[in-house]
């Protein structure tokens, strides 16, 4: 479905009491993950490397390991039945282990969309081979392929590291064509992606939920503000017009399809030209729920990490109708002097995530207020 | 506050990350206020001697251990900064050691305030004493005694016993004045309470969360519908007069006042009479947050989860505002196999409190409706 209610259909599975889902990564995602399945009756064994990972105070069991810790990884394989993710790092070794262990085991998204998402050189090939808009990019591996790659694209545009890039960070912009050399240091000399600058008006991203049988549901398309590369607020309803949303939400559901995608994942996007010239231009993919979604938890009839829960474990998915006019502001480090406000301010619906320390930057919580 | 926002104060306290907030009991009450509690970035610790208490499956840490088995008591007590409770039923003793190994510890609501509702005799008395409405008693302690006070009350009438009751355990109906002996055999000739029958049109009840400070803050007064002595549906808005209503929120508030209470309490009433002449008669105080406030979760700006933990640890009272017209229905045992369809139902928010066995008339779940 594009929007509205998902089909109902015959025989769907029964929620088994006994059900364990196991959840790689400790961090917020994978926390209110742990307490959506909660909700559902489902238990929970989080699995993370850090001794302080938020995500173990609202499980029923946890792991703390190396993600390629081989007794670690067969123990936990060995005590639950479907196994997600947090975020897109995780190593499709740590996978591949996993359904080494426990042939039976069902892991989702797969290994093989994780691969697709996690080097941006092969997402973005894959967007462009669904016929998607994209950025011009190029690949780039040493300081000759960027200046060559920088005057087929131009200036300005960026340099990101083709792997374990979030918030911003292993990206360098190149403003002038003798800024290659430099940007290239300042990204470490890795494998990278040079990428044209998109002169957009907005950023808008879409959650897509699919299950394994091919159902799916997408959220209303949002608004999001970046400050520092760090998502900073999302807003609904978007401004952009239906034919574009149309055309998001479609992007969204042909990417999942493509990967076979079973879960939530979410698209980030341009919004380009005006009028009838307005339309989304790809931007990046992430297999995992996603924080342009955290206003799902009060703002939709079902949240992004409910919708998560039920699609890795096979149950229906869940109405994605918006309740309100949504605003969605992250509290990072800095803005946690908000918070006695925030507690006071009638239909803000605040949630912190317990960690210890108040850096700056770092993602703390966030507050949703629908109208 | 009768009805709208709590008045905003200055000075809030800030919260700590490093706080934990300790719970006695781990039902169903107990997983939901520690994913409340953990929402709002609180670290909870459950106590509870049931070895598959299912609030152990979404907190930080758990004790398993007898109610008054000290050594457990003395670590938990050194382990948390706030002690709450998820029934009234947890012994005084518990309390009073509590405080004893850790005298700054902050027990809300207080072992007075449990002392008085854990006995229906001293419940009875108390409200009377304020002024408020109840249902004719007399107490029983014998054989004679109860028919004396069936003389006295008439019959239909019913024997309750003084302590430990709930969802209609420890009572029997008295319809004759001949059936005395049968119905004091039938709780077991224990000390008891003979309370005259209210013909009532409706059951209500109303929550109200109040700080130490004396702030308070009620929530719509709320339409119950029991089967077999146990709720079945919660629905609102009432169908009662606004000064009913009034009566009814004034009623809750003057209790949470005289008891000093600091948490969420639930006042269950009859609505007796009619037009003019309709108003409320007290039936039960629960001091604790209750099943017929399940509907919060999505239909109110705060549940009375969050609202409890806000309370107890001395946060600002959130807002109380309902979100539309609510259905809440509980799930017991034999409702399990609606759980597919409800699934699939929009809108309809299932909650499951993961407990294994589905008995008959056990609570495992409820699902809410918001319109």
């Amino acid at each position: 479905m594009i929007d509205g209610q998902p089909q109902r259909r015959k025989g769907a599975p029964v929620l088994r009491p006994s059900l364990t889902l196991g959840i790689l990564g400790g961090g917020q995602l994978g926390r209110m993950m742990a307490m959506a399945a909660a909700t559902l009756g489902i238990r929970t064994h989080v699995y993370a490397p850090e001794a302080e990972s938020i995500a173990f105070e609202v499980c029923a069991e946890h792991t703390c390991a190396p993600y390629l810790d081989k007794a670690a990884l067969k123990a936990f394989a060995e005590r639950v039945q479907v196994v997600t993710f947090e975020f897109e790092n995780v190593p499709t070794a740590t996978l591949e282990r996993l359904q080494h262990y426990a042939p039976h085991l069902r892991i989702h998204p797969s290994a093989s969309a994780l691969s697709i998402t996690q080097d941006r050189i092969n997402e973005k090939t894959f967007m462009a081979g669904l016929g998607l808009e994209t950025a011009p990019f190029r690949a780039v591996d040493s300081l000759e392929t960027l200046e060559e790659a920088v005057r087929a694209i131009g200036a300005p545009s960026i340099l990101k590291t083709r792997r374990m890039g979030y918030d911003g960070k292993g990206q360098a912009r190149i403003m002038t064509p003798h800024g290659a050399a430099e940007a290239y240091e300042a990204i470490g000399r890795q494998s990278a992606i040079l990428e044209g600058f998109v002169s957009f008006s907005r950023e808008v991203s879409v959650l897509c939920a699919r299950r394994a049988d091919g159902a799916v549901a997408t959220y209303d398309v949002c608004e999001n503000e970046h400050r520092n590369h760090i998502l900073s607020r999302t807003t609904l309803p978007s401004s952009i017009l239906p034919a574009t949303a149309r055309q998001a939400r479609e992007a969204a559901i042909a990417i999942a399809g493509a990967l076979d995608y079973v879960g939530i994942l979410a698209v980030e996007m341009f919004v380009v030209g005006e009028g009838a010239g307005e339309h989304v231009v790809m931007n990046e993919i992430a297999p995992r729920v996603h924080n342009s979604g955290h206003w799902t938890i009060e703002g939709a009839e079902t949240s992004q990490f409910e919708q998560h829960v039920r699609a890795v474990m096979g149950l229906p998915l869940g109405s994605t109708v918006r309740r309100g006019a949504i605003e969605m502001d992250n509290l990072l480090g800095e803005d946690m002097r908000r918070v006695p406000d925030l507690l006071e301010t009638p239909g803000a619906h605040l949630h912190l995530y317990g960690k210890k320390l108040a850096l700056k930057g770092r993602k703390m919580g966030h507050v949703t207020i629908v109208r």
